[in-house]
């Protein structure tokens, strides 16, 4: 008979989810309270206070979805868009590809914006793409690419949005706790990520939020939002600020134990230094994989510190790689996906992966192997490139 | 600044969630893995067997969504509409008034079934619904009103639906693990649950089930499903029986888990036996409650083991006494919903909060409580007559 599973300790350097500390397991496993118990409404509201800080805003409209990033895509297409709208959609990866089917589910028009997988959103295409549709009700872009590693200027793309008179739809899955990310500043409309990247929480809530200007075309919609379960006007209803809070669906409660450790962790020890930690552990990261002789697949502007293209050197098997490093360190990095399939690997180092210890097994744990499998690295040199950085 | 939070140990006796069992919420901090570690594969694998256990039928279309019950009602609904379908929908207590949400947010018609709150779906309504829309497509209807405590006759209804040519969706929630339900026995065609419930596992996770006649419907639908993160047709890819699993969401690992913890435990102590503990401390609850002078709100035939719809005494103030079990006892029971709020206590028995410890606790609590409040209660007989079912 099927018995209890026993995970091992993995050290989580992939795309998402990452290591989740200790201390967010052992908030996850408190006691479950009822969805309506006044003790779990203060905590709703210390929740939604704690993501207002994290994601720079000071928007009412702001609360975890209870569902992945991608229900949390979802929550902001279908509350904005209606039957025939016409939607802005920047794609340079996977995600903004999952944009374009959300948009046309809604029965609206994407108009896609193409740029080229591993190259930031082109503004002066965005801005081409206004001009030629100037009825655009939204513009949609993804703030830290998943799938290459690329940041685009979120600031700039808002404000082109807010210039032509549309909503922006930001995806900050990846970027939430580990860059700069500013709601408020950047002006932008409705912004959703995912708890198992930056903040380190366990996967499985999308915290999201919407600008007062996006909740005025929710409260102005006549045609009905096609999900019942991501309807912010009802779900509202349980997290507005009313002090009577009307049932929706169930709370995932233990999972939102879950996310206030990990927010009250990054309240502790402030958005700049969470920010800073991960810019100084990608730095010497990078300082260790060219030292040992690998190539990054973006150009270092472009670069997100959470996430790192690395190139497959010629000749070497991207899943054997990838295989020796579970069985042997137990540690995860991630394959390229889509186009990138068999041509990068994806290491994370987000939320509390990004520490100096993952950075240092990694290198060593990556000439290890490669070295066994012939491929033509430089030895010896990485984890001192790495070590100076991380000293300086 | 915002610290940890530290909820006290509930005796959850509301509609749900249940009390989750030390066992379970251990198994929910083990370290998480990847969504796409082999490991974590094994464990889905795993899952999907167990369910099939639970939902007592051999469908390959079996997995948990990884969202709360109603993202799992709204899955059954848009993967087997299309806009212009014929729904009929069974209303009696507040599911079925939102199904006829889901139904219409489909661009589909709800054909409206209506009984009295507390009182089961009337088969021949159904049957003359039928008759009067030889176009409906699908028949959808709750078993276990989780408003109202009614049980319906899942069986009779799904034959219904099978001898109209028409598939049948029937919410599970609360029923699961609590009560008979027999998915291949009945030929249910897209049946959903939740982990809350019966199975006493943190809340936010929806288990569902498609029969062949399902899967053939969604394979040959022609109009997208409108909810890219529900797309069956998506999230098999990465459910399937493949070896290769295709990347749609990040699971949610750690609620996964849980819900593996919790329906090990519920095949080790065996479906059936569950379901009897399940009508003894039930018929103890009502032993007590009855002896205390206290009437229940629905009809001995109709009512669920796992919930119970008690009448508040005249003249007792409903909200008082609840935050006194709450307060006193930290002990929760449910407030009535819809029709019923402020008529009916809703008091459960599912899953782990299903034992005798629990009959016996709010027996004493609430004799304690209303005889404070002054209700005309009778006095110490409650015990002994639950106390002599459990004994026999």
């Amino acid at each position: 008979m099927t018995g209890s599973f026993y995970p091992p300790q993995r050290t989580l350097m992939g795309p998402g989810p990452s290591d989740v500390p200790a201390r967010v397991l052992g908030a996850l496993a408190r006691p479950t309270l009822g969805h309506l118990d006044p003790l779990f409404v203060g905590l709703m509201d210390e929740i939604k206070a704690l993501l207002q800080y994290a994601f720079k805003t000071r928007n009412e409209l702001t609360l975890p979805v209870s569902a992945p990033g991608s229900a949390g895509m979802e929550a902001c297409f279908v509350n904005l868009l209606a039957p025939g709208d016409t939607v802005i959609v920047c794609a340079n990866g996977v995600f903004g590809g999952r944009m374009k089917e959300n948009v046309e589910r809604c029965g609206a028009t994407a108009v896609m914006v193409e740029d080229a997988w591993g190259q930031p959103v082109s503004l002066d295409k965005v801005q081409a793409a206004f001009a030629d549709h100037p009825e655009a009700s939204v513009l949609a872009f993804v703030h830290a690419e998943t799938s290459t590693g690329v940041r685009s200027d979120a600031a700039a793309l808002c404000a082109l949005a807010r210039e032509h008179g549309a909503l922006s739809i930001v995806d900050t899955v990846t970027s939430l706790g580990g860059i700069e990310l500013d709601v408020d500043g950047w002006g932008a409309d409705a912004v959703y990520s995912g708890t198992q990247k930056c903040l380190s929480c366990v996967p499985g809530i999308s915290p999201v939020t919407f600008s007062p200007r996006a909740v005025e075309r929710i409260n102005a919609r006549e045609h009905k939002v096609q999900s019942w379960f991501l309807d912010m006007q009802l779900v509202m209803g349980y997290w507005g600020g009313n002090t009577k809070r009307a049932y929706h669906h169930t709370a995932p409660v233990n999972a939102l134990y879950a996310l206030h450790e990990s927010l009250v962790m990054l309240r502790e020890e402030g958005l700049e230094t969470a920010w800073a930690r991960h810019a100084r552990n990608h730095a010497a990261l990078v300082a260790g994989l060219e030292a040992m002789g690998l190539s990054m697949a973006v150009a270092a502007e472009h670069r997100l510190p959470q996430l790192n293209a690395v190139n497959i050197p010629e000749g070497v098997d991207d899943a054997a790689v990838r295989s020796a490093l579970l069985n042997e360190f137990d540690l995860e990095i991630g394959a390229g996906l889509g186009a990138l399939a068999g041509k990068t690997w994806r290491i994370g180092l987000m939320g509390h992966s990004s520490r100096e210890r993952n950075v240092i097994t990694l290198l060593a744990a990556l000439e290890s192997v490669l070295g066994r499998q012939g491929a033509p690295i430089t030895h010896g040199d990485a984890l001192p490139a790495a070590q100076a950085v991380l000293a300086g």
